[in-house]
């Protein structure tokens, strides 16, 4: 059971958008059984558009177009499939009045032609209207394979894969599981580990895949099946990696989940009613925003210090000037300090705390570029670590904030 | 001129990572005259690169490809290139001796089969050594055409695209120049525009491509326009945004530049020897994060205080529980409090805040969720605006950021 994406728009081509739709999608169809086997970002060009379709549907049963469903005249999508499915456009009495009721309601102004023409739509296809826009969503079939086309405004074919999508390929195909499991490892390079677990490796079944990712100072492993029986998929991977763990305990860190770090660590701090505040000097705030992201962050989330300039660990978090100038801002010290009192500050259980040398210049430090201490700070204890994350800013920052957020998940809850 | 990218590898394909090595090096290749005609993302397959590598060469000169490269055996890349070329490979002395050199230097252990495998390499290709890592760039030429491979890890494919590929695209190819000029729009929708802008749309010369971004309440509008008289280019764009700006002055924001608004606000603030400092509440960090992945931020930025429970706000900031009692915690009055308490605690010239309703529930304020008040605090006057950004979480944090990085802009510098 396969699905092809394309996109089209050239704000991917020429590096002005990040194709996040594709993970959205990628992720929701894996949910249900369905493979991705290509993604494709093309132009809006009718003959590039149709090339792409002709591709796809030798290699997949369903196709999911985004973009190019736009009022504007560099949207080409509807009339390339309706020229694709032999089919013409017809004006949708229920789309106009959703797209009247949307102009009423936010933007108090009656609707152009331009607006009137979205509610023309290809008379072969499935309507599903856009509760969050005037683009709607298609869905097209031929010779059993479904094509389906959504607007590219990720917030409108979020939804619309949710409310409308998901639900119809659920009911129109048979489909197997998909099962990912990826386990984080920290401290030992692929090839080490790989080597380590060769004899593991070599003996796991053929209906498992597995594939490591290295970035950022961590490599995962991840174990990848798809089959029809769900429980035997579960118990394959869960003993393959029952075997897999005591190999590599040392540098195990914990598994990947669907649910992200920050939102694991949202459930442990509520269920243990254990509250949170930071105190980020390299970090830049990075951290307070990877939290906050999370809904209902501030039933544990109480606030955060970015005490970026050396003056400021002083005068915001209480830091005293002659720690500092004993044992400079970037050291087991000031780290401690720094967590403890963002602890008491902020009046909460928990207090982390960075400070380190992302360069590329020094700063008010001596510590070598790349040096990052990290601190914890709970009621009755401090735990500090020292990290050399190399010499490249965007990476030291980055793996800063990955390893702040483990040793939070680790060390509290 | 056209390029094609294939990025190898499932983790694409199940949404485990975001494609940001295409926009990399969709810029970069732009910046050099070279357009891409299509990304596409594929699983480690023999059957399915080859495909792909067909496909591509069809419709582009050049051809890179990510990913795939790693000492592992899911790493199927330099293997399908050998076998499409019809091609052996050979120990390269020099890339062992890298390969031994980065182990001794980094890892401290000798280098295992795995490793000197890596150093295995196609007879035909020129090779790139890899400064940050053991996988080598490729360079293959057939019939005119260029094959480039590049690991996966963005850090390394970066760092090879800058030292060895671009160069020699630019040694090899004769290329056209490409510009693009995005203005930014804020408060009417693309119809409405579109419709504003009917006139001068039709008119466009041939050579220039228009097209619309609409996202998070911006509405972006990009001229785009390749040709091999760069002056001519550039007069010709510059004169039809001459025309353009009348008729949007009202909505007008800015340009889009490949500066970004985080590094033009560093420069401006630099420039002008001001400083900043923040107080967040609903955007939760995100304001300084993004001001600090800048680097030398620390020239001006001072810090930040996220003040994301109402208790932090009169702990940390100051603001006095009788305002924000009298006022309620999403009000005028807080905002400017907030801004001019962390201007004055960080001892900065310029204070910026945010608070704010994000949802999904309403929290400390009885405030509409989605209402948003940013307050900026220079020495002479504190400027406050209101925002109505929706009911979606994600979104009203998006909006909030980007409205506050653009008032930072036209009212402080």
């Amino acid at each position: 059971m396969k699905a092809e994406l394309i996109t089209i728009g050239d704000e991917i081509l020429i590096g002005q958008i990040i194709n996040t739709n594709a993970v959205f999608l990628a992720k929701e169809l894996n949910k249900i059984g369905i493979e991705i086997a290509q993604i494709t970002s093309i132009s809006d060009q009718k003959e590039h558009i149709i090339e792409a379709l002709d591709a796809s549907t030798k290699r997949a049963e369903v196709v999911i177009l985004t973009g190019g469903l736009g009022p504007t005249k560099d949207d080409l999508t509807k009339h390339t499939l309706c020229e694709y499915f032999n089919d013409t456009l017809i004006e949708n009495e229920e789309i106009l009045g959703h797209i009247e009721e949307i102009f009423k309601k936010y933007v108090n102004t009656p609707i152009n032609n331009q607006n009137r023409q979205q509610a023309l739509l290809p008379s072969k296809a499935s309507i599903f209207k856009n509760d969050h826009g005037t683009a709607s969503g298609m869905w097209f079939e031929k010779k059993g394979q479904v094509i389906i086309s959504l607007p590219g405004v990720p917030f409108e074919m979020k939804s619309l894969m949710n409310q409308s999508v998901i639900p119809q390929l659920q009911k129109h195909f048979t489909r197997p599981f998909i099962l990912h499991k990826t386990i984080m490892t920290y401290g030992l390079g692929e090839s080490a580990i790989a080597e380590r677990i060769e004899v593991w490796e070599n003996n796991l079944p053929q209906t498992i895949k597995l594939a490591y990712l290295p970035n950022l100072g961590r490599v995962r492993i991840r174990l990848s099946s798809v089959g029809s029986d769900e429980e035997l998929l579960k118990n394959t991977i869960d003993s393959e990696i029952e075997k897999l763990l005591p190999l590599i305990n040392d540098i195990f860190v914990g598994f990947e989940d669907l649910t992200s770090l920050e939102i694991q660590i949202k459930e442990g701090f509520v269920n243990q009613q254990k509250t949170l505040a930071l105190a980020e000097s390299c970090t830049g705030g990075e951290i307070a925003s990877r939290l906050t992201q999370v809904a209902g962050a501030s039933e544990y989330f109480k606030g955060c210090a970015v005490a970026y300039h050396t003056q400021s660990k002083t005068d915001l978090l209480g830091v005293s000037a002659a720690l500092i100038n004993k044992y400079s801002v970037v050291s087991k010290e000031v780290a401690s300090a720094m967590a403890e009192n963002a602890r008491k500050k902020f009046n909460a259980t928990v207090g982390l705390s960075t400070t380190g040398n992302a360069g590329p210049s020094k700063g008010d430090s001596d510590a070598e570029i790349g040096t990052v201490w990290i601190a914890i700070a709970t009621q009755d204890k401090i735990v500090t670590e020292k990290f050399l994350f190399g010499i490249h800013r965007e990476r030291v920052i980055g793996k800063s904030v990955n390893k702040a957020l483990e040793l939070l998940m680790n060390q509290t809850i």
